[in-house]
Protein backbone atom coordinates (compact mmCIF):
# COMPACT_ATOMS: atom_id res chain seq x y z
CA UNK A 1 0.00 0.00 0.00
CA UNK A 2 1.31 3.23 -1.00
CA UNK A 3 0.95 6.58 1.23
CA UNK A 4 0.99 9.65 -1.38
CA UNK A 5 1.24 13.02 -0.07
CA UNK A 6 1.11 15.19 -2.75
CA UNK A 7 -1.03 15.76 -5.82
CA UNK A 8 0.90 15.59 -7.96
CA UNK A 9 2.16 11.96 -7.18
CA UNK A 10 -1.15 11.17 -7.28
CA UNK A 11 -2.07 12.25 -10.71
CA UNK A 12 0.73 10.75 -11.92
CA UNK A 13 -0.24 6.89 -10.31
CA UNK A 14 -3.51 7.59 -11.90
CA UNK A 15 -2.30 8.17 -15.12
CA UNK A 16 -0.25 5.09 -15.11
CA UNK A 17 -3.31 2.56 -13.58
CA UNK A 18 -5.82 4.60 -16.24
CA UNK A 19 -3.49 3.54 -19.12
CA UNK A 20 -3.87 0.14 -18.22
CA UNK A 21 -7.81 0.73 -17.91
CA UNK A 22 -7.91 -0.48 -14.38
CA UNK A 23 -11.57 0.59 -12.37
CA UNK A 24 -11.08 2.90 -9.47
CA UNK A 25 -12.63 2.94 -6.29
CA UNK A 26 -12.65 5.90 -4.13
CA UNK A 27 -13.56 6.44 -0.59
CA UNK A 28 -13.28 9.87 0.99
CA UNK A 29 -12.71 10.15 4.38
CA UNK A 30 -11.21 12.28 7.10
CA UNK A 31 -9.53 9.59 8.98
CA UNK A 32 -10.29 8.02 12.75
CA UNK A 33 -11.52 5.17 10.65
CA UNK A 34 -14.03 2.57 12.18
CA UNK A 35 -16.06 -0.34 10.77
CA UNK A 36 -18.36 2.40 8.76
CA UNK A 37 -15.47 3.28 6.61
CA UNK A 38 -14.13 -0.36 6.51
CA UNK A 39 -17.18 -1.38 5.06
CA UNK A 40 -17.22 1.35 2.43
CA UNK A 41 -13.29 0.32 1.86
CA UNK A 42 -14.69 -3.41 1.35
CA UNK A 43 -17.47 -2.37 -1.14
CA UNK A 44 -14.48 -0.96 -3.15
CA UNK A 45 -12.11 -3.32 -2.97
CA UNK A 46 -14.89 -5.89 -4.17
CA UNK A 47 -15.78 -3.48 -7.12
CA UNK A 48 -12.71 -2.30 -8.38
CA UNK A 49 -9.22 -2.75 -9.65
CA UNK A 50 -7.83 -0.42 -7.44
CA UNK A 51 -9.05 1.33 -4.01
CA UNK A 52 -7.91 4.58 -2.95
CA UNK A 53 -8.54 6.07 0.13
CA UNK A 54 -8.18 9.82 1.25
CA UNK A 55 -7.77 10.72 4.60
CA UNK A 56 -8.04 14.57 4.93
CA UNK A 57 -9.61 16.66 7.73
CA UNK A 58 -11.19 19.38 5.70
CA UNK A 59 -11.11 22.73 7.58
CA UNK A 60 -13.65 23.92 4.96
CA UNK A 61 -16.28 22.09 6.52
CA UNK A 62 -15.67 23.12 10.26
CA UNK A 63 -17.38 25.93 11.27
CA UNK A 64 -15.49 28.35 13.40
CA UNK A 65 -16.86 26.65 16.72
CA UNK A 66 -16.57 23.57 15.70
CA UNK A 67 -14.65 20.93 16.79
CA UNK A 68 -12.00 20.80 13.84
CA UNK A 69 -8.72 20.85 15.71
CA UNK A 70 -9.60 18.50 18.36
CA UNK A 71 -11.14 16.17 15.44
CA UNK A 72 -9.18 12.79 15.83
CA UNK A 73 -6.08 12.27 13.63
CA UNK A 74 -4.58 8.71 14.17
CA UNK A 75 -2.77 8.45 10.47
CA UNK A 76 -0.57 5.68 11.87
CA UNK A 77 -3.56 3.42 13.06
CA UNK A 78 -5.62 4.09 9.93
CA UNK A 79 -2.84 2.86 7.77
CA UNK A 80 -2.88 -0.31 9.41
CA UNK A 81 -6.67 -0.84 9.32
CA UNK A 82 -6.05 -0.05 5.27
CA UNK A 83 -3.02 -2.02 4.42
CA UNK A 84 -5.50 -4.97 5.85
CA UNK A 85 -8.55 -4.30 3.62
CA UNK A 86 -5.79 -4.07 1.00
CA UNK A 87 -6.01 -0.92 -0.01
CA UNK A 88 -4.01 0.56 -2.64
CA UNK A 89 -3.17 3.70 -2.07
CA UNK A 90 -3.89 6.22 0.72
CA UNK A 91 -3.69 9.93 0.03
CA UNK A 92 -3.04 12.03 2.38
CA UNK A 93 -2.39 15.68 1.79
CA UNK A 94 -2.10 18.86 4.02
CA UNK A 95 -3.96 21.18 4.34
CA UNK A 96 -1.51 23.86 2.78
CA UNK A 97 -1.51 21.55 -1.00
CA UNK A 98 -5.34 21.30 -0.75
CA UNK A 99 -5.96 25.38 -0.13
CA UNK A 100 -2.95 26.97 -1.44
CA UNK A 101 -2.43 30.77 -0.45
CA UNK A 102 -5.33 32.59 -2.74
CA UNK A 103 -7.65 29.96 -2.89
CA UNK A 104 -11.08 30.93 -3.75
CA UNK A 105 -12.83 28.55 -5.42
CA UNK A 106 -16.10 26.80 -4.02
CA UNK A 107 -19.03 24.39 -5.28
CA UNK A 108 -22.42 24.76 -3.60
CA UNK A 109 -25.52 22.84 -3.81
CA UNK A 110 -28.23 25.27 -3.24
CA UNK A 111 -31.47 24.06 -1.42
CA UNK A 112 -30.35 20.62 -0.14
CA UNK A 113 -27.40 22.17 1.26
CA UNK A 114 -29.94 24.40 3.71
CA UNK A 115 -31.80 22.16 5.60
CA UNK A 116 -31.20 19.50 8.66
CA UNK A 117 -27.92 19.77 9.56
CA UNK A 118 -27.19 22.44 6.99
CA UNK A 119 -29.11 25.05 8.98
CA UNK A 120 -27.04 24.61 12.17
CA UNK A 121 -23.39 24.11 10.45
CA UNK A 122 -23.50 27.22 7.85
CA UNK A 123 -20.89 26.49 5.26
CA UNK A 124 -20.40 22.78 6.00
CA UNK A 125 -22.07 21.53 3.07
CA UNK A 126 -20.41 24.07 0.71
CA UNK A 127 -17.01 22.59 2.30
CA UNK A 128 -17.77 19.18 1.44
CA UNK A 129 -18.97 19.91 -1.65
CA UNK A 130 -15.58 21.52 -2.60
CA UNK A 131 -13.50 19.12 -1.33
CA UNK A 132 -15.15 15.87 -3.15
CA UNK A 133 -15.17 17.77 -6.09
CA UNK A 134 -11.51 18.68 -6.05
CA UNK A 135 -10.47 14.69 -5.03
CA UNK A 136 -12.74 13.77 -8.11
CA UNK A 137 -10.30 15.62 -10.39
CA UNK A 138 -7.14 14.56 -8.59
CA UNK A 139 -8.47 11.03 -8.49
CA UNK A 140 -10.94 10.42 -11.43
CA UNK A 141 -12.24 7.36 -10.01
CA UNK A 142 -15.02 5.34 -11.81
CA UNK A 143 -17.24 5.19 -8.67
CA UNK A 144 -17.13 7.19 -5.46
CA UNK A 145 -18.58 5.31 -1.75
CA UNK A 146 -20.27 6.93 0.80
CA UNK A 147 -22.13 6.10 4.33
CA UNK A 148 -25.91 6.58 4.40
CA UNK A 149 -25.14 7.64 7.69
CA UNK A 150 -24.17 11.16 6.52
CA UNK A 151 -28.07 11.31 4.60
CA UNK A 152 -27.68 14.86 3.71
CA UNK A 153 -24.64 14.58 2.58
CA UNK A 154 -25.05 11.86 0.22
CA UNK A 155 -28.00 13.97 -0.93
CA UNK A 156 -25.67 16.93 -1.32
CA UNK A 157 -22.97 14.88 -3.60
CA UNK A 158 -25.48 12.94 -5.65
CA UNK A 159 -27.29 16.43 -6.83
CA UNK A 160 -23.25 17.77 -6.74
CA UNK A 161 -22.19 14.53 -9.57
CA UNK A 162 -25.02 14.66 -11.25
CA UNK A 163 -25.64 18.77 -11.99
CA UNK A 164 -21.88 19.05 -12.88
CA UNK A 165 -21.80 15.68 -15.21
CA UNK A 166 -18.91 14.51 -13.31
CA UNK A 167 -18.54 10.88 -14.66
CA UNK A 168 -18.47 8.77 -11.57
CA UNK A 169 -20.95 6.49 -10.02
CA UNK A 170 -21.92 7.19 -6.38
CA UNK A 171 -22.02 3.84 -4.24
CA UNK A 172 -24.27 4.94 -1.09
CA UNK A 173 -23.39 2.03 1.83
CA UNK A 174 -25.97 0.73 4.43
CA UNK A 175 -25.12 2.40 7.80
CA UNK A 176 -22.83 0.04 10.21
CA UNK A 177 -23.77 -0.08 13.51
CA UNK A 178 -22.50 -1.41 17.14
CA UNK A 179 -24.50 -3.93 18.67
CA UNK A 180 -27.26 -1.92 20.60
CA UNK A 181 -27.59 0.10 17.12
CA UNK A 182 -25.41 2.78 17.78
CA UNK A 183 -24.22 4.43 14.53
CA UNK A 184 -20.61 4.05 14.40
CA UNK A 185 -18.93 7.44 13.95
CA UNK A 186 -15.56 9.22 15.11
CA UNK A 187 -17.57 11.22 17.48
CA UNK A 188 -19.28 8.37 19.73
CA UNK A 189 -15.49 8.43 21.25
CA UNK A 190 -16.47 11.55 22.77
CA UNK A 191 -19.24 10.28 24.74
CA UNK A 192 -18.43 9.35 28.23
CA UNK A 193 -19.76 5.98 29.70
CA UNK A 194 -23.22 7.60 30.56
CA UNK A 195 -23.72 9.04 27.21
CA UNK A 196 -22.60 6.20 25.48
CA UNK A 197 -24.74 3.53 27.11
CA UNK A 198 -27.59 6.15 26.38
CA UNK A 199 -26.85 7.14 22.49
CA UNK A 200 -28.37 4.00 20.78
CA UNK A 201 -31.91 5.54 22.19
CA UNK A 202 -31.42 7.36 18.43
CA UNK A 203 -31.93 4.48 16.60
CA UNK A 204 -34.18 3.00 18.85
CA UNK A 205 -36.66 5.67 18.52
CA UNK A 206 -35.95 5.78 14.45
CA UNK A 207 -37.32 2.04 14.58
CA UNK A 208 -39.88 2.56 16.51
CA UNK A 209 -41.20 5.43 13.83
CA UNK A 210 -40.59 3.22 10.93
CA UNK A 211 -42.97 0.42 13.19
CA UNK A 212 -45.48 3.20 13.88
CA UNK A 213 -45.44 4.18 9.56
CA UNK A 214 -45.66 0.72 9.24
CA UNK A 215 -48.85 0.26 11.32
CA UNK A 216 -50.57 3.12 9.08
CA UNK A 217 -49.21 6.64 11.11
CA UNK A 218 -48.40 8.94 8.03
CA UNK A 219 -48.82 11.88 9.34
CA UNK A 220 -45.41 13.53 9.98
CA UNK A 221 -45.63 15.97 12.88
CA UNK A 222 -47.06 13.15 15.07
CA UNK A 223 -44.53 10.73 13.97
CA UNK A 224 -42.10 13.67 14.71
CA UNK A 225 -43.51 14.15 18.16
CA UNK A 226 -43.23 10.47 19.01
CA UNK A 227 -39.20 10.44 17.87
CA UNK A 228 -39.01 13.34 20.01
CA UNK A 229 -40.39 12.24 23.05
CA UNK A 230 -38.97 9.03 22.79
CA UNK A 231 -35.48 10.46 23.02
CA UNK A 232 -35.68 13.14 25.48
CA UNK A 233 -37.82 10.57 27.85
CA UNK A 234 -35.37 8.00 27.70
CA UNK A 235 -31.78 10.13 27.29
CA UNK A 236 -29.86 12.84 28.55
CA UNK A 237 -30.20 14.19 24.95
CA UNK A 238 -30.78 17.47 23.34
CA UNK A 239 -32.89 17.21 20.05
CA UNK A 240 -31.71 19.45 17.74
CA UNK A 241 -33.77 18.38 14.97
CA UNK A 242 -36.30 15.65 14.11
CA UNK A 243 -36.72 15.93 10.07
CA UNK A 244 -38.73 13.84 7.78
CA UNK A 245 -37.71 14.54 4.32
CA UNK A 246 -37.14 13.50 0.97
CA UNK A 247 -34.12 11.49 0.85
CA UNK A 248 -33.19 12.98 -2.34
CA UNK A 249 -34.52 16.64 -2.68
CA UNK A 250 -33.94 17.23 1.19
CA UNK A 251 -37.78 19.05 1.16
CA UNK A 252 -39.94 18.35 4.44
CA UNK A 253 -42.68 16.12 3.66
CA UNK A 254 -46.03 16.51 5.60
CA UNK A 255 -46.67 12.08 5.02
CA UNK A 256 -43.91 9.92 5.31
CA UNK A 257 -44.39 7.96 1.97
CA UNK A 258 -41.90 6.31 -0.26
CA UNK A 259 -38.17 7.56 -0.37
CA UNK A 260 -39.02 9.31 3.20
CA UNK A 261 -35.56 10.16 5.32
CA UNK A 262 -36.05 10.57 8.82
CA UNK A 263 -33.26 12.20 10.06
CA UNK A 264 -32.33 13.30 13.62
CA UNK A 265 -29.27 15.20 15.28
CA UNK A 266 -28.93 15.35 19.08
CA UNK A 267 -26.43 17.01 21.55
CA UNK A 268 -25.21 14.64 24.48
CA UNK A 269 -23.67 17.37 26.32
CA UNK A 270 -21.06 19.17 23.97
CA UNK A 271 -20.94 15.59 21.39
CA UNK A 272 -23.34 15.98 18.39
CA UNK A 273 -24.69 12.78 17.04
CA UNK A 274 -26.67 11.92 13.87
CA UNK A 275 -28.60 9.70 12.71
CA UNK A 276 -31.18 8.93 9.92
CA UNK A 277 -33.70 6.00 8.09
CA UNK A 278 -35.12 5.67 5.16
CA UNK A 279 -39.02 4.42 4.62
CA UNK B 1 -17.70 17.44 -38.33
CA UNK B 2 -19.65 15.55 -36.24
CA UNK B 3 -22.47 17.97 -34.58
CA UNK B 4 -23.76 16.30 -30.85
CA UNK B 5 -26.65 17.53 -29.11
CA UNK B 6 -26.12 15.23 -26.39
CA UNK B 7 -24.22 14.33 -23.26
CA UNK B 8 -24.54 10.90 -23.57
CA UNK B 9 -23.72 11.08 -27.00
CA UNK B 10 -20.48 13.06 -25.94
CA UNK B 11 -19.45 10.65 -23.79
CA UNK B 12 -19.96 7.90 -25.78
CA UNK B 13 -17.47 9.76 -28.46
CA UNK B 14 -14.89 10.62 -26.39
CA UNK B 15 -14.38 7.00 -24.42
CA UNK B 16 -14.00 5.61 -28.06
CA UNK B 17 -11.37 8.77 -28.50
CA UNK B 18 -9.47 8.87 -24.78
CA UNK B 19 -9.02 5.30 -25.62
CA UNK B 20 -6.78 5.89 -28.89
CA UNK B 21 -4.80 8.01 -26.48
CA UNK B 22 -5.59 10.79 -28.23
CA UNK B 23 -5.46 14.32 -26.97
CA UNK B 24 -8.66 16.35 -27.40
CA UNK B 25 -8.97 20.73 -27.67
CA UNK B 26 -11.57 22.23 -26.29
CA UNK B 27 -13.13 25.77 -27.10
CA UNK B 28 -16.37 26.66 -25.29
CA UNK B 29 -18.23 29.26 -27.32
CA UNK B 30 -21.94 30.80 -27.19
CA UNK B 31 -21.95 30.57 -31.27
CA UNK B 32 -22.20 33.60 -33.65
CA UNK B 33 -18.92 32.98 -33.90
CA UNK B 34 -16.09 35.44 -35.70
CA UNK B 35 -12.38 35.39 -36.48
CA UNK B 36 -11.52 35.56 -33.00
CA UNK B 37 -13.51 32.23 -32.03
CA UNK B 38 -11.59 30.86 -35.37
CA UNK B 39 -8.47 31.68 -34.04
CA UNK B 40 -9.20 29.75 -30.83
CA UNK B 41 -9.94 26.82 -33.12
CA UNK B 42 -7.31 27.44 -34.95
CA UNK B 43 -4.61 26.78 -32.14
CA UNK B 44 -6.36 23.98 -30.87
CA UNK B 45 -6.50 21.84 -34.57
CA UNK B 46 -2.51 22.58 -34.63
CA UNK B 47 -2.25 21.61 -31.11
CA UNK B 48 -4.34 18.49 -30.84
CA UNK B 49 -5.64 14.83 -32.34
CA UNK B 50 -8.92 15.95 -31.47
CA UNK B 51 -11.62 19.26 -31.59
CA UNK B 52 -14.10 19.46 -29.78
CA UNK B 53 -16.28 23.51 -30.08
CA UNK B 54 -19.26 23.71 -28.18
CA UNK B 55 -21.84 26.12 -29.15
CA UNK B 56 -24.10 26.95 -26.13
CA UNK B 57 -25.52 30.47 -24.68
CA UNK B 58 -25.53 29.87 -21.36
CA UNK B 59 -28.76 31.28 -19.71
CA UNK B 60 -27.11 31.35 -15.97
CA UNK B 61 -24.50 33.97 -17.11
CA UNK B 62 -26.93 36.45 -18.20
CA UNK B 63 -28.53 39.04 -16.06
CA UNK B 64 -32.36 39.52 -16.17
CA UNK B 65 -32.24 42.49 -17.93
CA UNK B 66 -29.36 41.21 -20.48
CA UNK B 67 -29.53 40.41 -23.93
CA UNK B 68 -30.06 36.31 -23.04
CA UNK B 69 -33.14 36.03 -25.53
CA UNK B 70 -31.60 38.20 -28.42
CA UNK B 71 -28.10 37.20 -28.18
CA UNK B 72 -27.63 35.72 -31.90
CA UNK B 73 -27.88 32.03 -32.85
CA UNK B 74 -26.70 31.02 -36.12
CA UNK B 75 -25.84 27.12 -35.64
CA UNK B 76 -25.86 26.42 -39.62
CA UNK B 77 -23.36 29.79 -40.29
CA UNK B 78 -21.50 28.64 -37.68
CA UNK B 79 -20.89 24.91 -38.59
CA UNK B 80 -19.56 25.67 -42.19
CA UNK B 81 -17.28 27.98 -40.61
CA UNK B 82 -16.29 25.16 -37.66
CA UNK B 83 -16.25 22.58 -40.91
CA UNK B 84 -13.91 24.47 -42.95
CA UNK B 85 -11.62 24.70 -39.50
CA UNK B 86 -11.52 20.65 -39.52
CA UNK B 87 -13.36 20.56 -36.43
CA UNK B 88 -14.01 17.14 -35.17
CA UNK B 89 -17.06 17.90 -33.21
CA UNK B 90 -19.66 20.75 -32.28
CA UNK B 91 -21.25 19.79 -29.14
CA UNK B 92 -24.64 21.65 -29.90
CA UNK B 93 -26.86 20.91 -26.30
CA UNK B 94 -30.59 22.28 -25.18
CA UNK B 95 -31.12 24.39 -22.28
CA UNK B 96 -32.79 21.52 -20.62
CA UNK B 97 -30.02 18.90 -20.86
CA UNK B 98 -27.45 21.35 -19.19
CA UNK B 99 -29.79 22.46 -16.68
CA UNK B 100 -32.58 19.76 -16.28
CA UNK B 101 -35.03 20.27 -14.16
CA UNK B 102 -33.89 20.05 -10.20
CA UNK B 103 -30.35 21.77 -11.25
CA UNK B 104 -29.04 23.36 -8.09
CA UNK B 105 -25.01 23.20 -8.22
CA UNK B 106 -23.02 26.52 -8.84
CA UNK B 107 -19.26 26.73 -8.90
CA UNK B 108 -18.14 30.59 -7.60
CA UNK B 109 -14.69 32.01 -8.14
CA UNK B 110 -14.83 34.29 -4.98
CA UNK B 111 -13.18 38.16 -5.10
CA UNK B 112 -11.48 37.65 -8.82
CA UNK B 113 -15.77 37.33 -9.82
CA UNK B 114 -16.73 40.68 -8.19
CA UNK B 115 -14.77 43.35 -9.94
CA UNK B 116 -14.88 44.74 -13.00
CA UNK B 117 -17.32 43.38 -15.22
CA UNK B 118 -18.97 41.42 -11.98
CA UNK B 119 -19.42 44.33 -10.06
CA UNK B 120 -22.14 45.24 -13.49
CA UNK B 121 -23.39 41.72 -13.70
CA UNK B 122 -23.48 39.81 -10.63
CA UNK B 123 -23.90 36.01 -10.67
CA UNK B 124 -22.26 36.58 -14.26
CA UNK B 125 -18.61 34.74 -13.79
CA UNK B 126 -20.74 32.16 -11.30
CA UNK B 127 -22.09 31.48 -14.33
CA UNK B 128 -19.46 31.13 -16.65
CA UNK B 129 -17.57 28.97 -14.01
CA UNK B 130 -20.78 26.55 -13.40
CA UNK B 131 -21.34 25.79 -17.06
CA UNK B 132 -17.68 25.44 -17.90
CA UNK B 133 -16.89 23.12 -14.89
CA UNK B 134 -19.80 21.09 -16.49
CA UNK B 135 -18.20 21.10 -19.65
CA UNK B 136 -15.05 20.16 -18.76
CA UNK B 137 -16.61 17.15 -16.98
CA UNK B 138 -18.09 15.84 -19.88
CA UNK B 139 -15.73 16.80 -22.83
CA UNK B 140 -12.26 15.60 -20.53
CA UNK B 141 -10.00 17.88 -22.60
CA UNK B 142 -6.68 18.11 -22.00
CA UNK B 143 -6.42 21.92 -23.33
CA UNK B 144 -9.35 24.42 -23.02
CA UNK B 145 -8.54 27.38 -25.34
CA UNK B 146 -9.98 30.85 -24.13
CA UNK B 147 -9.46 34.52 -25.39
CA UNK B 148 -7.93 37.39 -23.81
CA UNK B 149 -10.60 39.48 -24.68
CA UNK B 150 -12.72 38.28 -22.08
CA UNK B 151 -9.86 39.09 -19.85
CA UNK B 152 -11.72 38.64 -16.39
CA UNK B 153 -13.09 35.49 -17.84
CA UNK B 154 -9.80 34.48 -18.20
CA UNK B 155 -8.82 34.78 -14.50
CA UNK B 156 -11.03 33.08 -13.67
CA UNK B 157 -11.02 30.29 -15.29
CA UNK B 158 -7.83 29.92 -14.47
CA UNK B 159 -8.16 30.23 -10.69
CA UNK B 160 -11.10 27.93 -10.96
CA UNK B 161 -9.34 25.21 -13.12
CA UNK B 162 -6.50 25.59 -10.32
CA UNK B 163 -8.37 25.43 -7.40
CA UNK B 164 -10.48 22.83 -8.30
CA UNK B 165 -7.55 20.37 -9.80
CA UNK B 166 -9.18 20.29 -13.07
CA UNK B 167 -6.73 18.10 -15.22
CA UNK B 168 -7.10 20.66 -18.13
CA UNK B 169 -4.22 23.04 -19.47
CA UNK B 170 -5.35 26.32 -19.82
CA UNK B 171 -4.35 28.20 -23.45
CA UNK B 172 -4.88 32.16 -23.49
CA UNK B 173 -5.17 33.18 -27.38
CA UNK B 174 -4.61 36.80 -27.93
CA UNK B 175 -7.83 39.14 -28.90
CA UNK B 176 -8.20 39.50 -32.63
CA UNK B 177 -9.01 42.53 -34.04
CA UNK B 178 -10.89 44.14 -37.07
CA UNK B 179 -8.09 46.01 -39.08
CA UNK B 180 -9.06 49.70 -36.85
CA UNK B 181 -8.42 47.70 -33.92
CA UNK B 182 -11.60 47.15 -32.83
CA UNK B 183 -11.56 43.23 -30.81
CA UNK B 184 -14.24 40.91 -32.35
CA UNK B 185 -17.04 40.47 -30.29
CA UNK B 186 -20.13 38.99 -31.17
CA UNK B 187 -22.27 42.22 -29.84
CA UNK B 188 -20.52 44.70 -32.49
CA UNK B 189 -23.52 43.41 -34.96
CA UNK B 190 -25.48 45.80 -32.84
CA UNK B 191 -23.49 48.96 -33.21
CA UNK B 192 -24.63 51.45 -35.78
CA UNK B 193 -22.41 53.05 -38.81
CA UNK B 194 -21.59 55.49 -36.48
CA UNK B 195 -21.16 53.80 -33.60
CA UNK B 196 -19.05 51.15 -35.45
CA UNK B 197 -16.96 54.30 -36.59
CA UNK B 198 -16.36 55.31 -32.99
CA UNK B 199 -15.89 52.04 -31.32
CA UNK B 200 -12.24 51.84 -31.86
CA UNK B 201 -11.93 54.43 -29.59
CA UNK B 202 -11.32 51.61 -26.52
CA UNK B 203 -8.20 50.16 -27.91
CA UNK B 204 -6.88 53.53 -29.26
CA UNK B 205 -7.01 54.85 -25.74
CA UNK B 206 -5.51 51.45 -24.16
CA UNK B 207 -2.66 51.87 -26.61
CA UNK B 208 -2.35 55.35 -25.65
CA UNK B 209 -2.46 54.57 -21.57
CA UNK B 210 0.71 51.58 -22.68
CA UNK B 211 2.59 54.42 -24.38
CA UNK B 212 2.44 56.38 -21.34
CA UNK B 213 3.15 53.99 -19.19
CA UNK B 214 6.17 52.89 -21.15
CA UNK B 215 7.34 56.90 -21.43
CA UNK B 216 7.01 56.37 -17.16
CA UNK B 217 4.15 57.01 -15.92
CA UNK B 218 3.53 54.22 -13.24
CA UNK B 219 0.35 56.36 -11.64
CA UNK B 220 -2.98 53.98 -12.25
CA UNK B 221 -5.27 57.30 -10.99
CA UNK B 222 -3.74 59.54 -13.96
CA UNK B 223 -3.50 56.48 -16.66
CA UNK B 224 -7.25 55.51 -16.04
CA UNK B 225 -7.90 59.76 -15.76
CA UNK B 226 -6.63 59.88 -19.18
CA UNK B 227 -8.09 56.78 -20.64
CA UNK B 228 -11.61 58.10 -19.85
CA UNK B 229 -10.53 61.48 -21.50
CA UNK B 230 -9.73 60.06 -24.29
CA UNK B 231 -12.83 57.90 -24.87
CA UNK B 232 -15.13 60.72 -24.17
CA UNK B 233 -13.80 63.52 -26.19
CA UNK B 234 -13.74 61.04 -29.22
CA UNK B 235 -17.00 59.34 -29.15
CA UNK B 236 -20.43 59.21 -27.76
CA UNK B 237 -19.68 56.24 -25.80
CA UNK B 238 -20.25 56.29 -21.91
CA UNK B 239 -17.46 54.33 -19.60
CA UNK B 240 -19.14 51.93 -17.13
CA UNK B 241 -15.69 51.34 -16.15
CA UNK B 242 -11.48 51.68 -16.37
CA UNK B 243 -9.77 49.88 -14.06
CA UNK B 244 -6.01 48.92 -13.59
CA UNK B 245 -5.85 45.16 -11.66
CA UNK B 246 -3.24 42.69 -11.36
CA UNK B 247 -4.03 40.64 -13.94
CA UNK B 248 -4.36 36.87 -12.16
CA UNK B 249 -6.26 38.55 -8.88
CA UNK B 250 -8.07 41.21 -10.44
CA UNK B 251 -6.79 43.41 -7.29
CA UNK B 252 -6.65 46.84 -7.82
CA UNK B 253 -3.15 48.42 -8.64
CA UNK B 254 -2.45 51.72 -7.72
CA UNK B 255 0.88 51.77 -9.66
CA UNK B 256 0.76 50.10 -13.50
CA UNK B 257 3.85 47.40 -13.31
CA UNK B 258 4.45 44.59 -14.60
CA UNK B 259 1.27 41.89 -15.10
CA UNK B 260 -1.09 44.77 -14.61
CA UNK B 261 -4.21 44.56 -16.88
CA UNK B 262 -6.16 47.45 -17.95
CA UNK B 263 -9.79 46.68 -18.45
CA UNK B 264 -12.31 49.02 -20.01
CA UNK B 265 -16.25 48.85 -20.99
CA UNK B 266 -18.48 51.15 -22.62
CA UNK B 267 -22.19 51.64 -23.34
CA UNK B 268 -22.57 52.76 -27.05
CA UNK B 269 -26.61 53.42 -26.88
CA UNK B 270 -27.64 49.94 -25.58
CA UNK B 271 -24.14 47.58 -26.66
CA UNK B 272 -22.21 47.03 -24.17
CA UNK B 273 -18.45 46.49 -25.17
CA UNK B 274 -15.56 45.60 -23.14
CA UNK B 275 -11.88 45.03 -24.04
CA UNK B 276 -8.52 45.10 -22.37
CA UNK B 277 -4.48 45.64 -22.75
CA UNK B 278 -2.16 43.66 -20.11
CA UNK B 279 1.18 45.69 -20.01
Amino acid sequence: MKILRSIFSVQKYIKQVRGKNKTIGFVPTMGALHQGHLKLVKEARRENAIVIVSIFVNPVQFGPSEDFKKYPRQIKQDSLLLDDEKVDVVFYPTVEMVYPRGYLTYVNVESVSEGLCGAYRPGHFKGVATVVAKLLNIIMPDAIYLGQKDGQQVAVLKRMVNDLNFPVKVKVVKTVREKDGLAMSSRNRYLNDEERQQAPVLWQALRSAQDMIRSGEYNSGKVVTAIMTHITEKSSAKVQYVCIVDKNTLEPLKECRKDAMIAVAVYFGSTRLIDNIII
